[in-house]
């Protein structure tokens, strides 16, 4: 047991970057938590030592809870009351700050881009590659700190349903093409002048994330080291006036010959390590498949499995590559706060933290 | 000159389908040509007798003119004083009309789908295909009516950037993903409980459409038949929460070598039969490119070239096929009503309008 | 007990128009009611016979139930296995079946408004008026059928937050201008082209309405009578592009003082029988104040009380009136379905349903 | 002639503020202007000396124009190459630095709203109060500078509206909802994640202008001095989603007796100075009512007279004051810019420029 902190029955753990959206997100998220317990947020220095309540502008559709609201911001160093730190920092300023965390000996989950492709660092979907935890094993048998990222709010959900087929036949290519909800932007985000009654068809940095991140989730460890996946991607991205989910149209070029069947079913079956230990956070379905052809749907979708699952739909052979289909995911639950949530389940169980 | 009209300073034209959203943006276009005078407006049963002020529900911007509503509305039925017939008939009722019409001697300018595929009526694209009205050589000559007709709202704006790649290198394949705004859907169209907030994948048709027009129309004339061009398309359509303005994100494949630099000089010198014989509708510069990363938007460039322009930009090269860019227009008018007009204008300069 | 129906654990209960928007609404509500079981749902000619699941075009965003999904779609005619009915109706056939539903013994909870300001029917909105009741004494002595209407659904949340101030001072005169969402038009409703972008200020025969309903609903049973309360009520009603959730800008004139906090106050101690009785659907807060200024909104506060509640802000002294506020509620729910069930849960308790 | 400048065809002029939304707005309507001729655009120090093309993110949907975009960029600093200035700057910066323009002879006409309580500073509506220009006599026989601002963008179209009901029987009270459109708050502005599916109950310190400029405007001028119009106004201002247009539904209290068809007369009949002296920005009708029910609407009316006139239309008896009625005008032109250059031109022919 991890000598600076009492015994409590839940494990704390506190949010980075508490008042944007990804934080208040996180907030929401982990109040109603089984395992953790809120207990330190923190933020930039205009908010340090105000009430969470009077430094946020709440923009959650579940009201902050009382207790939560009270909490004083902290700033952004370590010593907060937690091993356990969720960080949910802009990656203008990610970088240095969770590595000081991890110096300090917290184990940090980010759902900033900064370490997402550093060596050491595990990008971690557990559906897809809990595997690759083995990356942090001297890490966890010195009981140092360490961080652990979560992938691009798209590229998430892309390689959940693109894993049983990376398994089974292997992925040759991927053309992918998003429309993708303002939340992903943060906020204040993306101005109402620019999106309403409108598509933008560029996202800073996003085509480059979603070409390259797939590869390091998808590849193996090699002598604690990952080897990337090897497919060739090509990706478009478009902001959509949607509040919350994103949507992507894609087609696929398998390595294996399959069928439009086969596909749905090893998309129905998929479980990964986190159904296997019935994780709080993890759905019942990781991936859902539908047959309705006007399915699936933002408004309609974005809360199954609690906004975990990923939905999935209009499955059709392409007349250019060999199978084209559609994709939906909450972007700021299975693409942001759910998902190190979820990373921060499975390192408990694996062992990782003390409390 | 046509026995059965009188001689006027401008051709007498009539609308069929008039008080649906495309034929609303008929009415609202003609009104101002310098051309064309809408003489008739023809609509279903529950409408004929009413003046047109009466029985339409007018949502275009501009101000119904007074000497149009006045308009009584008359039955679809051939008779109209007007040798020059616009139809924005729904496919549920074109067929048969239009072939009436044709019958009677009219020249019928069609947006409906249903005679598109047809072996003797052109689909026709004047910056694209202007050479397909040799297939009514013969119908000209003796003085007979005919069906022309434009493709569907998406079609139109992807021959017009793909055909200066077609002449220059041959294109092989085409992956395309489109947004569609609302006002593609006819009115009421698309329920606001299933678009607001929401992305629907689907639209009934379109692949199909989008996967199939562009091979009649890049194709060429041979012993007075089209010879399909022969090339791959896959296609994936999604309706999204815009008014006007359909945008798509696509990737080719040439199978010609060029780069990034000669296709947008390409783009930016392309010019068709329109802009050689200045017709009214015709936009000074049929394609523009945008270097601007964010653009093009439909907001902010749907009007370019008074509807009639296709926007482009972001073009990149494809890690999977060859080149990937992104496309706009404005779905009434280059798509639907301003296409069909400049259709009608090209004919009337090679004399296939009497009056 | 009432000899139609066998004894079970919950009490069987009936849709009627369970295919549009607001009966998607009450199966989606009544599918986890702790004391309800949908036993039919009913719909018109087109969709009888057929399984719920094909009939409906399911709009809501939790999945529908199997089992419900199951259901064979029953005709809107006396005899369907349940006593309890809930309507909703479209006001062009209501009227009718709602009678034939009540002569043959059924107890008709409707959404319509065509019995409305029928002297014998309750317009019920139980924290207001659960005294009306009276009406039915006879009735329920008889264990005869009747119809128990609930208000349109801007009223019910106007009803509620005047009824403190009605007892303690009376209400003299109200402005109030609405701005509605979308689904209150039911569905397919509102089509997108005419609201995306755009305010509508005009929803057929609401003002008149809003005029009306609250005198009702706010009067007193006189010899088994109600007689109306006397106030000056004027509405102006528009349409905005929000999914869900009324808002309305308000100002009341009172006939004794009051001050701003007592005012306040009032409303956040006010509750009424369903609190008392804890009826199911009851929210514990039927009244919630909010002293940020930028609140209530649509988004953020539709859901409060699971629908249920009443979310109010922004009092200030008026200077025409005396008062203004503004006020937001939930219209399928509170201001339709929701208090439906409330209206059935409370006739559950006063003796008035067997089973 | 003014010493500084030299003789052109077209009078210069310049904009303050020129790369925020209502400072594009200046720019797109003066780029075509027929009697003044942009010579310079001034901005905050991170913009110039840098293009105005690279300067500002261009939001309008026509193009820029290419002269126009090649301008550098200028210091908001007296000594601009134009005696004739408009100001779009922000109010947390305009006070000080339209006082320096002034002193320095400038006209300033001013959208900011710091100077319009101002004794000497005109708050003008042409077609309203151009008499108050006589605030400046004194000023014009001195050619000295001086500020003339526009009112907040709903004043203006309640002013109109107003007026001829001022001047014909008195106005005692009014009571004012409005829906305003996300353009008002400028760029960035209203964020997306605030607004899209929402409605928000609050602008800040909106409720206060429309509660007393009108007062000012509609007074009298007495001695050189205003006096201000005694009427009691209560507002309640919401932003919702909607581009370009604000709407406000009213309820007004005569002092005298008039019919709904007499005031729908006079407002079709009203006309001021501009129309009389047929200034360029003059719309042919300042106010249009409409007696469709439906209208009148943003997305349909916002660009009515080139988004110049005010859209009126539902006029009806009110149970509570007297009559009710909605209203609609473009928040940036007529409200903002347009005006602007309304004043401008009035003050040119008033002999106010020189050149």
């Amino acid at each position: 047991m991890h000598k600076d902190f009492n015994y409590r029955d839940k494990i704390p753990v506190a949010v980075l970057g508490a008042t944007g959206n990804v934080g208040q997100k996180f907030v929401e998220l982990l109040a109603s938590h089984p395992w953790f317990e809120l207990t330190a947020v923190a933020a930039s220095d205009k908010s340090v030592g105000r009430p969470y309540r009077e430094a946020v502008n709440w923009i959650m559709s579940t009201p902050l809870p009382k207790e939560i609201g009270d909490l004083q911001v902290q700033a952004c160093k370590p010593g907060l009351p937690a091993q356990l730190i969720f960080s949910a920092l802009d990656s203008s300023v990610a970088g240095e700050i969770e590595i000081q965390f991890a110096q300090a000996g917290n184990v940090v989950l980010s759902n900033a881009s900064n370490h997402r492709q550093d060596a050491d660092v595990p990008l971690l979907v557990p559906e897809v590659n809990s595997d690759h935890l083995q990356l942090l094993d001297q890490i966890k048998k010195e009981h140092k700190g360490c961080i652990v990222t979560n992938p691009n709010c798209v590229v998430v959900a892309l390689v959940m349903a693109l894993k049983p087929l990376v398994q089974n036949f292997g992925v040759e290519a991927m053309r992918v093409v998003t429309m993708q909800a303002v939340s992903g932007a943060g906020y204040p985000g993306v101005p109402s002048l620019d999106i309403l009654d409108n598509v933008i068809p560029y996202i800073a940095n996003e085509e480059e994330k979603v070409a390259t991140e797939p590869l390091k989730i998808l590849g193996n460890v090699e002598q604690q080291q990952i080897k990337p996946y090897s497919m060739k991607i090509s990706a478009q991205c478009n902001r959509v006036p949607v509040t919350d989910g994103h949507m992507a149209s894609l087609s696929i070029k398998l390595k294996g010959k399959t069928s439009l069947n086969e596909i749905k079913e090893m998309w129905r079956d998929f479980e990964g390590e986190p159904q296997l230990l019935d994780l709080p956070s993890a759905p019942k379905y990781p991936l859902v498949y539908f047959d309705e052809e006007r399915y699936p749907q933002p408004k309609m979708h974005r809360q199954l499995g609690k906004g975990m699952s990923v939905a999935l739909g209009r499955l059709k052979e392409c007349p250019v590559l060999d199978y084209q289909f559609v994709l939906l995911s909450h972007n700021t639950i299975r693409g942001a706060a759910g998902s190190a949530i979820l990373n921060a389940e499975l390192m408990v169980k694996r062992g990782f933290i003390f409390w």
